[in-house]
């Protein structure tokens, strides 16, 4: 029954994360680098460090809408204390919503493994792809958003990957799904910022199930902000939404 | 029913955050700086920044055994996705796990208020403050810790805040409070990293309101990697401790 | 360390539930007499049995606009599994949502206590908790509602405490409020579900600190309803409201 | 974007759930009764609604060690509300704890069809999963016990079925499953309560997609009891068990 753990060695007085004494990390690395130390076991280099402080950047919010933000504010006017509104949100978080991340970086990490082993160039292995998910019906996901067609994020997340020499195969593979998209099914579907975090995270060598990790740390800090403003500004129980709705169950009845 | 918030314009293809574009802070702005922005309305100095940055790390891990760690890590046990897991760390900061920084910042800014009221020094309110608890039989929050006698997170932080030129009157009357502890007790009580992040944060002019929220997005960080390590390194319902638990409600009877 | 419990005894094949065989619990005893049996060490006579069924009941379900389902559909549209959901629903229980059972039941309590102890009857001491209460803005929860002027929910539980036998003092003094509310404001402010399960609990002996519980219990059933609903007849992410939403935020401008 | 519900109708002083008024549940139809018209849409018959009796209660609570009862209590010791507590332990309800239900009934529901379809009578399609799935290397989930070996609700509650008619294919698939583990692996695998709520619900017709939702709704009020217990017989942060913790992650070092 003994446990072991990588995270952090408790003493008296003492205290080691991944290697390292939290005295001599507080004040020094910036919290975005102590974050990649918690996911990938090392320091980042200078150029993996500022990448991952801007992807974590890029998901802290997309105003009230979302439901992480819509559960955060919700949960908030019931008049709970601000982490019980704030993990409301985080549990919104999933397949449909901030999942692509995850799902996405498995299906680049996969692809650009399948065309290594069958010895395809990217190209190749895009149209492949796009064309046996369209055969089974399914959707790559990270492709497409319901408010943006240039997704300002995944704009600015792609070019300073590309400065930072950080680009690499997984983002060529999304590029060019993104193209084959466009070639095979007539429609344009851009890739979103989820899926640029997918490709990105990849060529960095992160596992694909940490996907929704970024995601999440990101976006509690946004998530913070909400409730501290549903908290502060507004009347609890407050109507916030108009909900157009219509019972269509059973017709009114009598007990049998 | 017009809902107004300040926190997140969101246009197609533009997304506007405390008045800066999205595009602008990723990659340039330091997550911990847009941490600092959307608790704070504003970017930090580099001095207020680089002290955000100690807060958010000082928060980061304690360890499988504090109630956040351990509540991640049984709920991922039962087979959930990633961020269930984590919300349900986040569910138990609350009066007594992290509270004391909400409780603490609050004491110590009613507290610098009172003495510039009542034409008080810093020394002077600190005599009243701890003999007026002791009389009501209320105890100071952010004094004290089941493990560390010299938290080296506390002396780091307070080191920098220092440095910093960011230690003013709230961090003042911590100290202050202390010494009063051990004197009218004679035990020692020293400020634990709660109470030291209540102090800094007073001094940097945060609301007391906001007291878990930098605890919860250091320590989200830490809860992630505990749930990443559970669900990787170990196999779902594991047995993860001893507890040692007796029967002692009514005793075992027919029913009437 | 060690660790008393009054729940369950656990031994291999052996299951004791406050003092009962599960065995002999199941299919035996109706599940709302082992809520009741669970809360209150002790299985509930034939009236106090009904009743309780009547305050789960009542409890139950108010369509999809109360916060509690709200969040539970918005969390469920994010493609999360059905209990993460229901959870979040439950998260939105707190003071403002559901809390007036408990603060309800508190002031009652302790009401009935003072009449006794300040030798008044029902009715005096109703009109000096109001005129306190008023006098120091405070406002008596469990009286008013949003939608309901006679809530039909609260109109059934009365009736079937007085036919149970189970009114008594705290029934009467939250109706002895009701009047007096009217009296000294000139508004019907009539009692709602919540101030009625916290009088009649209050009958039945229950702690008010209980007062959350039986609206969570009963509720929990209609939040697993709205999940099933979202997640078998809608898409992951659909858009469910309008909210009328302006950015008043600080104006966009450039970095610093 | 107009959204239909079949759950509750709200009008001013008037609601209607499942076509029927809540003034005529209220107090008249029992609240497993109540959960049943819900999840299942339409009042049980006498049988339905004893054996629904019967699940809710067989799910009620197994001491404080599974991932539900332990979530909850140290979320409470975190110093929160109830409801959080209660929320965070049926958060832990996923696919390694209760999720055998679910899994468990898609698998006898798939397997009695497969049988029609295939003209197999149930001990033959029992032979062939059972010797399909040693293949896949798949277990098939609903049996064995960490705890016991005749699980006394199992055995209760297949009891009942059979007495109230309710026993059906489902039931005599899991029990010929149960025989084809002892017979092609060698060991004793018997049918856990999982397992055995699992065949009754299949046989009662409802959707496995609701599997979790039994346990969670009987569980509920357990996790209500040990919340209550340990926020009124337990200080906040106390330590609760022993957990053997051993650091093995990389050597402490200095910064880079």
């Amino acid at each position: 029954m003994e446990w072991k753990t990588k995270i952090t060695k408790v003493e008296s007085n003492h205290l080691v994360t991944k290697g390292y004494r939290q005295e001599d990390l507080i004040g020094k690395i910036p919290f975005s680098h102590v974050v990649y130390l918690l996911l990938k076991d090392e320091l980042p280099s200078d150029e993996h460090g500022q990448m991952m402080d801007a992807i974590l950047t890029a998901c802290v919010d997309h105003g009230v809408t979302p439901p992480t933000a819509m559960a955060s504010r919700i949960v908030a006017s019931g008049g709970v204390p601000l982490p019980t509104a704030v993990a409301a949100g985080v549990l919104s978080i999933g397949d449909a919503h901030g999942g692509a991340i995850e799902k996405g970086a498995k299906f680049l990490q996969e692809g650009v493994l399948r065309a290594q082993k069958e010895n395809k160039n990217i190209d190749e292995i895009a149209e492949i792809l796009v064309r046996e998910s369209r055969e089974k019906k399914q959707r790559i996901l990270g492709f497409g958003h319901r408010v943006h067609t240039a997704d300002p994020r995944t704009k600015k997340l792609f070019k300073l990957a590309e400065t930072l020499g950080i680009a690499s195969e997984h983002m060529a593979l999304s590029k060019s799904i993104e193209k084959q998209l466009e070639k095979q099914t007539g429609k344009k579907l851009p890739i979103n910022v989820d899926g640029a975090i997918a490709a990105i995270s990849s060529d960095m060598g992160f596992d694909w199930r940490l996907g929704k990790a970024f995601f999440l740390i990101g976006r509690v800090a946004g998530l913070t902000a909400h409730v501290y403003e549903e908290q502060t500004q507004f009347k609890p129980m407050r109507k916030m939404f108009d909900a157009d709705v219509e019972y269509d169950g059973p017709e009114e009845k009598n007990l049998p």
